[in-house]
C-alpha cells in the first residue's frame, strides 16, 4: 500500500482568488498500486502537471464553460505527464511516458478505459531531446501549441514590419508568441505585470514593453502605433488592455482572442469602444487549441520541440516541487508571483530523470 | 439665378439625438446655374439623398471616424443620386444620372474636379428597370451592397438549417439580410423596435421576431437557439443585443459587425461577456462596404437590381419629399418613427420621372 497525496477541490469559488484550504485542500488515499483492479483502464504514476489560468473557470461550478467544472471532494485536474505503471490497454505499457489531457493533481491516478483517449505517448526521440519534462507542459505543450497554432490559423503569414501588441506576455503563451512574431520580423510591444517580467519579455525579442501595473498602457500603445496603427493583438487578458488596443487598431486589425484573464475572478471590465471593431474592420477571433489539434499537432511536434532543444526558442518555467505545492502555485499564477510557466513536479524522487533540479 | 435650398451643419452634437434647428439648420444660396464657373468640375441638380445611421457619427466633430466630420456652416452630405447639369469632365455629360458617394443635402451642388471620382453613372438599362430612384439608395444602393457583400465576404456560403439573429432588422440592411438568409434556407430571428416593424420583417421571411422594446431579447433568443446555439449574428446595433447573442452563440459562431446604432448617441453599453468570444471561438468581424466595392460591385449590380425589379427581393422605403424634410427625417431614423429605408426626394418637381409619388 502507498499513500496517494492529492489536491482536492473543496468548494466552488466564483469570484476572487482561489484560496488554499478553502477552494482546495490537501487529501490522501491509500492505494495498493500492484493489485488494485484496473477494469480495462490504466494506472499511472504521475510525473508533473501544468497550472493554467483557464483552470480558474472550472472552480466556478457549472457556468457552461467548455471544460467541465471540478467536482467537490475529487482531485482537481490539469494537463499532465505521467508514467504508465500498470495497464489493461495494449497501446500503453508499463514504463511508457504519456501526455495526459486531464490528469488529477495527485501522485497516482487510476484512469478508466475511456479516459485513455486523452493519452499521447512520447516517443524515445522526444524524450531524448533532453528537455525538462515540464517543457512538454509549456512551450512544447498546450500553451506552446496555443500560441503556434493560433498564429497559423488566425493570422497566417505574419507580415514583416507589421506591429503586434501581446498582453500577458510573460506567460507561456505570450512568451512563444513574442518569439515567433519577432522571428517573423514583426515589431512587438508586450505587456506584463512587473519590471522583471518586462525585462524577460524584452530578452525574448519584444521591441517595447509595458508594465501594465505602473505604466499607462494606452499612452505607450499610441506612441508605438504611430501613424500605422497596430496590426495584430494577441489577447490573453481582455478588459482594459483590449479596450486600449481597439483605440490603436489598424484598419483590418486582427485580434487573436486567446484568453480573458482580467475577467476570470468575476470582476469583468467591458471595453467601451467595440464600435471600433466595425469602423476599423477588425477581426476578433476566439481560439481554443483543442479544436485545432487534429489539423496542427503533427506539424507542431515536427518543428517546435526541436527548436526548443536547439535553443532557437526559449522556455522560461517556474517549476514547483511536490504535489501539494500546487495549491499555492495556483494562486501565484494570478497574483503574478511566478516567473515563467507554472508547473508542478509531482515525481520529485526522480527529478534528475526528468531533467529538473530544485532551486 | 436660382435659390439653392440646403440643410446646413450648425453645431457639433456629441450625445443625444440630433436636433433640427440646433444640430442642423435650413439655409440657402443664390446660384447662377448657367454661368457659374465649373473650374474643371461638375454642377449637378440633385435628385435624392439617403439618410443612414452612420451619418450620426459625423456630427460629433473629429472623433477619428472613417468618414470625415461635417463642417459647420456647410451642407451635411450623404450618399445621393443627381443629374449632371453642366460638366467640365468629359465622362459626364448633361442629363447623365449619377450615383454620388458624397452629395450635399441641397438642390444644386458644384463638385470640384477631384470629387468626381465618387460618381458612378447609371446605365440606360438600370434606369429602365423602373425602380424608384431611391431604391438605388436602398436595396440597390449602399445598404443593399452592405448586406449582400458582407454576407458573401464574412459568412460565405450560408448553411441551410443554420440559425441567424438579425438586429435592426427593419432597416435597409436588415431587410436585405433577412431575405438573403431566408432564401438560403437559414432560420432567422429578427429584432425591431415596434410590432408593426416586426410584422414587416416577418413578411420578408423572418421565422421569429422580437420587439426589443417590449420583449425579453435574451429569453426569445434562448428559446430560438435550443440546443444548437445561433450560428450567425448580423449586428446592426451592438450593446445589449450583442451581449444577448454572445450568450446563445454556437461554437464557431460568426458576427458580422455592420453597425453599432445603440451607441451612436454616446450612451454606449458594453457587453459583459466578451469572454464567450474566446470560449466559443466566435469570429466577430467588422465590415465597411467601401472596402469591398472593387471586389463585389460588379457582381452585385449584375444580380440585385434585377432581383428587385422582378420582385424576388422587396425594398421597403420611407421617402420624404423636399430637401428641408431631411432635418426631421434624420431624427426619425433614430427614434424609429420611420417605416423602411429613409430617403429624401429633393427633385420633387420631377417625382414621376423618378417613379415616386407623395403619399
Amino acid at each position: 500500500m502507498v499513500t496517494n497525496h492529492q489536491v482536492l477541490f473543496n468548494k466552488v469559488t466564483s469570484t476572487g482568488l482561489p484560496k488554499p484550504g478553502e477552494t482546495t485542500k490537501p487529501g490522501s488515499q491509500e492505494i495498493d498500486v500492484d493489485n488494485v483492479p484496473l477494469n480495462g483502464g490504466v494506472l499511472t504514476r504521475n510525473i508533473a502537471v501544468s497550472l493554467d489560468p483557464t483552470m480558474r473557470n472550472r472552480l466556478k461550478g457549472d457556468i457552461g464553460y467548455f471544460s467541465p467544472p471540478y467536482v467537490e471532494g475529487k482531485p482537481i485536474s490539469a494537463i499532465g505527464v505521467a508514467e504508465v505503471y500498470r495497464s489493461d490497454v495494449p497501446d500503453f505499457q508499463p514504463g511508457d511516458v504519456v501526455s495526459v489531457w486531464s490528469l488529477g493533481i495527485e501522485e497516482w491516478t487510476l484512469h478508466p478505459k475511456e479516459a485513455v483517449q486523452g493519452f499521447r505517448k512520447f516517443t524515445e526521440e522526444q524524450l531524448d531531446l533532453g528537455l525538462t519534462i515540464t517543457t512538454w507542459l509549456g512551450a512544447a505543450g498546450m500553451p506552446g501549441m496555443t500560441a503556434w497554432m493560433s498564429l497559423k490559423e488566425i493570422i497566417g503569414d505574419m507580415k514583416a514590419g507589421n506591429k503586434m501588441f501581446v498582453s500577458g506576455a510573460a506567460g507561456p503563451v505570450g512568451q512563444m508568441v513574442i518569439q515567433l512574431a519577432h522571428e517573423a520580423g514583426v515589431k512587438v510591444i508586450a505587456s506584463a505585470g512587473s519590471d522583471e517580467k518586462c525585462e524577460f519579455v524584452k530578452s525574448l525579442g519584444a521591441d517595447e514593453v509595458i508594465n501594465y501595473k505602473t505604466e499607462d498602457v494606452l499612452a505607450k500603445l499610441k506612441s508605438f502605433a504611430g501613424d500605422t496603427g497596430v496590426h495584430y493583438y494577441y489577447d490573453n487578458v481582455g478588459g482594459k488592455q483590449l479596450e486600449a488596443y481597439l483605440t490603436v487598431a489598424a484598419t483590418y486589425g486582427i485580434i487573436v482572442g486567446c484568453g480573458y484573464i482580467s475577467g476570470y475572478h468575476g470582476d469583468v471590465y467591458s471595453p467601451n469602444n467595440l464600435f471600433n471593431i466595425v469602423t476599423r474592420q477588425v477581426k476578433y477571433i476566439g481560439f481554443i487549441v483543442s479544436s485545432f489539434l487534429p489539423k496542427w499537432l503533427g506539424p507542431f511536434l515536427e518543428e517546435v520541440p526541436q527548436m526548443l532543444a536547439s535553443g532557437k526558442i526559449q522556455n522560461k518555467e517556474d517549476v514547483r516541487f511536490g504535489v501539494l505545492s500546487a495549491e499555492q502555485a495556483f494562486v501565484d499564477l494570478f497574483t503574478g508571483n511566478n516567473s515563467g510557466k507554472v508547473a508542478v513536479l509531482i515525481d520529485t524522487e526522480r527529478a534528475d530523470r526528468w531533467n529538473l533540479k530544485q532551486k
